[in-house]
């Protein structure tokens, strides 16, 4: 599972790994309600992701997470949003992984720098079909979900192997989350 | 149940509310590992404050949070640790609230720029006991705890009426966390 966090829209994608092959299992976004109090905002962002984690039922997590940002304010929010995601996610034990979005984009294109087109192009072309989607967000939460599939080139894992957070962690000793 | 939220130590205060009158049940501080990567420790951060909420059973929780700081790389970190305490408040159907460390310590001395110490000695006097506590984050957490009690002058939230998030809903239609 892939998740693009924010605080207005969040963005999903779901994969599925089979070997070496994968396949667009689903993807989407979810809109939260702006006119609500940050803590309830908050709320909203952790149930949504609890449901699509218990939905999906996912082995890991990816989370596309920018270190930097425009002003304070902001980050502060946006981690927020990653915070109560990641929470989600490991209420349930499932291991999370971060990436820049920088790295997200390296990793589908080959190039950091890549343009949103060109990430999109590039995931039509690797799942071999047609993406709708009507948020850009939904295809970067598909774009982090492929690049945690590439970036874990670890047989026991790409084969679903991992199912417990503790488990992850005897497979990888030496891995940096 | 007072939070006060750090990436490297997290303080806790824990108060009673019985009609008027409140009291001190525990305080004390969490200091997570700094070798881990950044996923480990929120999710050490997570597990700590689930436990001190499966421990205590609080009804409510007041978090201290700093709407402002340094950096934006400071900020997305705090706002992190932030979201995931909030999220396992959440997880466990508990109301949260925030307040600003200037209200809280407007809420406890009357006065919103009062000195670390001067918020201790209020605390001592409000509490009328000797506060142990081998690190200040401890005593800010048990600060904001009172101080959401200050707030909460409504009758029916005061005296613990409010056992789920539902129910502080309807008790408090208007109320923005």
């Amino acid at each position: 599972m892939g998740i693009d966090p924010g605080t207005q829209i969040m963005g999903y994608g779901i994969i599925a790994i089979k070997g070496k092959n994968f396949e667009l299992i689903d993807l989407g976004s979810v809109r939260f309600k702006t006119a609500d109090a940050p803590v309830l905002r908050l709320k909203q962002i952790f149930e949504s992701t609890l449901g699509l984690v218990e939905k999906f039922l996912p082995d890991e997590m990816a989370v596309e997470a920018p270190f930097f940002g425009k002003n304070v304010q902001s980050m502060l929010k946006l981690g927020r949003a990653q915070g109560v995601i990641m929470a989600a996610a490991l209420s349930k034990n499932i291991p999370v992984e971060e990436y820049s979005p920088r790295k997200v984009k390296q990793s589908i294109t080959g190039k950091g720098g890549a343009s949103k087109e060109q990430v999109y192009a590039m995931l039509e072309r690797s799942f071999e079909q047609k993406i709708e989607t009507r948020y850009l967000d939904a295809s970067d939460a598909l774009a982090v979900a492929l690049c945690h599939h590439y970036q874990a080139s670890r047989p026991n894992l790409a084969g679903g192997g991992a199912k417990t957070w503790d488990q992850f962690l005897r497979n990888n000793p030496n891995r940096k989350a």
